[in-house]
């Protein structure tokens, strides 16, 4: 498959988008679709539905319509790589570290949790999906033995800012970041997929006050 | 203030995070800042800047810079109109719906949380900051006396199908969702607001395995 060497962000934020339509259409035992059809159920436009693709070689069987199983393989593989999940860490355990933590650790997202940090001692004794959550100050020996690849942080802004360079340090190279500190602007090369979720509320606010 | 007819969807979603650094400028005591600042601020371009501010009219002061609270208050005021808040029903008191509730009660987003519902009994004597767990079957009585404007989706794909049309047919005229329906499709005139934490993972994860 022959992958454009810098897909942008708004072409890879679809790549689950489609992912998800597929999974749907399968367990509906769909065999083939269009790019058109593909594109009404998901609101956008077949002309996009064959950009997007065509960054990653097009997958073929256009004008014949695509194999539902084969294209959600190849848009699987992008997505998932081989199989091998990134092993994770989630930094807060409070109600929305909880709430996230069953994204993280669901098979069908590329993740696996393999520890839980907070700095709130009544939390020391107890699990978050199936995994134990430690005290923030043995972050630095926990990575140094397993090694995790992505840090998930739902803590607030000023904590994010003190552990972020830490967590750099300590051999993280993604983020999932639900602080309103904006890291990757520090850290220019890591990854970082932010979740601003007051961010998305005022959005909201601004479409239903200005134009209704 | 002169506003664009039809303002961009990626503009709206900066104006929080312009509101978001805004705030934090006012609250050290800067007075002035210039686009170029502000955008290495925030990791992007002064002509970016300039471009989303012209948007709104300019906010004037180029060139001089820009009065942190002056700039700050007109921001504030696209995103929250005169100060009334939204009032905002919740759909599902489980764990994803009690970690954005405090998102929704927080007096700084433009929201009052006035309903939740879910139609889990053990819930039903229970309250969400604040405010009482309803069952699913009385939402139709509660719009009518209440009017709530927003209604946030903290429930699994299937049950936002089943109550998305009853919802809009109760007046909701948004919606901030956080099922894997895309609502917008089938309801193209009400405003949708998306956060799909699994898509937002899962592109992470191609950047992650791709990209490096």
């Amino acid at each position: 498959m022959a992958i454009q060497n810098k897909v942008s962000l708004p072409v890879i934020k679809r790549l689950p988008k489609y992912y998800r339509y597929l999974t749907n259409l399968s367990a509906e035992g769909r065999e083939k679709i269009s790019s058109s059809e593909l594109a009404h159920m998901m609101g956008t436009t077949a002309s996009q539905v064959r950009q997007d693709f065509n960054c990653f070689g097009g997958f073929g069987q256009q004008g014949i319509g695509y194999k539902v199983d084969v294209l959600r393989g190849e848009i699987g593989k992008l997505l998932f790589g081989d199989g091998e999940r990134l092993s994770t860490i989630l930094i807060g355990a409070g109600h929305l570290g909880s709430a996230v933590s069953s994204f993280i650790s669901r098979d069908t997202n590329g993740y696996r949790l393999i520890g839980v940090f907070d700095i709130n001692p009544a939390l020391f004794d107890k699990e978050i999906c199936g995994v134990p959550i430690h005290p923030l100050h043995e972050l630095e020996s926990f990575c140094a033995e397993y090694h995790p690849e992505v840090a998930v942080l739902c803590v607030p802004r000023q904590s994010a800012i003190d552990v972020a360079g830490s967590l750099v340090s300590y051999g993280i190279k993604g983020f999932w970041n639900f602080s309103h500190y904006d890291l990757s602007v520090e850290y220019p090369d890591i990854t970082v997929e932010n979740v601003h979720l007051g961010d998305s509320l005022m959005s909201l606010g601004y479409r239903l006050r200005n134009q209704e």
